[in-house]
């Protein structure tokens, strides 16, 4: 695999003015701005967004953590169309309902389509289509991470409640409720993994069904003063919930008043559906005495783009991103010194071979960058870089001169700088970078 | 990582009978009917289809090759938004020229958006909305693998001409005519190690440059009777084009009328574009004095989603898919004896043992399966094995209980069986899968 150097990756920044006239695009939260100014992302219409190198650098690490997950549980993936006939919504009843947040379009032959925000209709026609297969095949766990479209009203915080977004839905089938209750409880058990594996702080609480519908919900939040939902959490009996489900002044569990509400940020959303898309649909299995039943469904969102914004929203500082260390771009940058100072010609090649040590590490080929722009001073580039928000920042500065190079390492999470030797410098990374 | 078994594949066989009421469901491909019959798409609309976990993992290899070789000349990834404002199209005065292929809508504010079936005029915005960054940036390559929508008036041959299906799209950014010429010859190199990977025989040809424009363009081929290109080949001096470019009477460079004419399905397209985008939308670079100048582009695509389609088309027999076997889906099956069977008890674990010696070999990681539906005889499952096309298909059966255990290794590309010992076998499979 080549080296990473930043020369050669595309990061247009992008310094939006204070008082700029923002009626063209909206900055209505940090994580919003920092990513313009940075090149993580580009605005393409209000709501709509594109996902540069270093964002989709974020956005494919977050993908492979929850697709390593549902491998786990059996999740089999699929890419499910896009376009889908506007009666299908008409024939659950969700048409009316979510009508306004609906992108809708005519082919040219005058048919009706929308721009699928959610796929129960299609995923459960899916199985009606094959008609009635075997109890055998059951429980089944199909997903896929792919964009989805919602005509927001207010489309803002940047790829949070975005128009356009990445989302991954997973539908389940099970032959009965109470298999259908353990696929729910094994899926949101994967749902805590993948959270925990990203590495940020979360909470789940009962959530509410909304237009989705069916029984049991629990949503995943990371707690953020701009988040629009309100959590409830019982300082007595542990008991958390949306407060749209518990209210807000008393635990509807215990009755403590004793509780706490915060903000949060929808991260995941779970929903245990019974019949309500099976039975309209038609989704139907074949039971052990050959006879048609209908299935019992579950589906299981993440909003995988709606993550790395709201990670990004939660750690960084005012003028700085933070990342979790799994979905960083990048974990490790070396700055070598600038072209024709003392210390760029008896560090020859020193980056490179540091380089090439570090990708040996455990989970680090592949996650470190050369910033090789030797014509800016150390000082400019270590500014860009914080600002990016590389965990480990190395320079090859005076100190790397001397007879047994010493390496100035800056931990952003720890906010110390260190002056180590190769082996301490990789030994220190290994220790400290957690996946 | 976990073993994969057919039970746990969701793959609905779906017989289409042959005199079928085909007026929801056309039939127009030997491909189209075999993918679907096995389980591998499913049609959600005329035009669009989903793609089953058999049919992904055969796009995603297409992915992964492409994007190893993108690596390699520093393409970088990004995801542009889908939903692109109509007004864009106007400048650039593709609107009209494509209208009826586009799919258009209009969001709650009545503004018009269009979804994208090529992003020549968004990624063009994307750096002019940048502002001139320097000469230094440049070569740029900019590519996404997503998801593109056009209203064929006639879709058909399954993935080969649908509605909405997965491309690959590179956008190259030069200072002048000399590296685009560079970039694009550059870039036609790399297009030829990808479908040399794919391993199955192709042709380029001089293409036409159509609605998108250009100075030069190149098409690559899969050669087919149903394909809808006619490519001229000239015996003589070896030149090769899109007839659409050379007329079909002799050959337009050497005079020559000993021409072949042959069908061909377009699976990727190249174009020198020049400055037809980046004048009208503004994207200029600062020059080596700081003066702004027109960028020079080129574009580049690849059909991902129609190769696959096509790859099964060519090389399938009427009723058994055949695959590449850099992009099957999985290139081994194994099948135990069937339960209750004298075989069965004394070759237990045996195909489990197996599955773990052929997985260390080389590329055979995750590509291997276990036909453990046991209640079933092995000759049903040999024949569905057969039809799906996996190209090595291993049965447990009388043999695997002597002494020194032999296994029925059916070669399904060069049509063979034979009894072969567990290191004879992986050497054979070794030996002769070609990636």
């Amino acid at each position: 695999m080549m080296k990473n150097y930043v020369s050669r990756i595309f990061q247009p920044f992008t310094s939006i003015p204070k008082h700029a006239n923002t009626s063209k695009q909206e900055i209505t939260s940090k994580s919003q701005r920092l990513m313009l100014e940075l090149g993580i992302i580009q605005q393409a219409n209000p709501g709509c967004y594109h996902l540069l190198p270093l964002g989709l650098r974020s956005l494919e690490k977050i993908i492979k953590i929850t697709d390593g997950e549902m491998s786990k549980i059996n999740g089999q993936k699929v890419v499910l169309s896009t376009l889908v006939n506007k009666a299908l919504w008409k024939t659950t009843g969700r048409l009316e309902e979510t009508q306004s947040e609906l992108f809708q379009l005519k082919d040219r032959h005058n048919h009706d389509f929308l721009l699928c925000p959610t796929q129960e209709e299609t995923v459960t026609t899916l199985l009606s289509n094959i008609g009635p297969i075997s109890y055998k095949s059951f429980p089944l766990r199909l997903y896929q991470i792919t964009s989805k479209f919602r005509d927001e009203i207010k489309p803002r915080f940047g790829l949070m409640r975005a128009r356009e977004f990445i989302m991954k839905d997973l539908y389940s089938f099970d032959v009965d409720l109470k298999s259908a209750q353990e696929t729910y409880s094994e899926l949101n058990d994967s749902y805590d993994r993948i959270f925990r594996n990203i590495g940020l702080d979360y909470v789940k609480v009962l959530g509410t069904s909304g237009n989705i519908g069916g029984s049991i919900s629990h949503e995943f939040h990371y707690q953020a003063d701009i988040g629009e939902d309100k959590i409830l959490t019982c300082s007595e009996c542990g008991y958390s919930a949306n407060t749209e489900l518990s209210g807000d002044c008393s635990c509807p569990k215990c009755k403590s008043k004793n509780i706490n509400i915060s903000s949060g940020i929808e991260i995941a959303h779970t929903f245990l559906l019974g019949d309500k898309y099976s039975k309209p649909l038609k989704a139907t299995f074949l039971n052990i005495k050959g006879k048609p039943e209908v299935l019992q469904m579950g589906c299981f969102g993440i909003g995988i783009s709606r993550i790395m914004a709201a990670a990004v929203e939660v750690m960084s500082l005012e003028q700085e991103i933070r990342w979790p260390d799994a979905i960083a771009p990048f974990n490790v940058i070396i700055l070598p010194p600038k072209f024709g100072s003392k210390e760029e010609q008896s560090t020859k090649n020193l980056s490179e071979k540091l380089y090439t040590a570090i990708e040996n590490l455990p989970n680090l080929k592949d996650n470190i960058l050369i910033d090789d722009r030797i014509s800016l001073t150390i000082g400019r580039r270590f500014l860009e870089a914080k600002r990016i928000g590389y965990r480990f920042i190395i320079v090859i500065g005076k100190t790397s001169t001397e007879n047994v190079p010493l390496f100035e390492l800056n931990d952003l999470k720890l906010n110390i700088q260190m002056h180590l030797t190769e082996s301490e410098l990789l030994c220190y990374i290994k220790d400290n970078l957690i996946f």
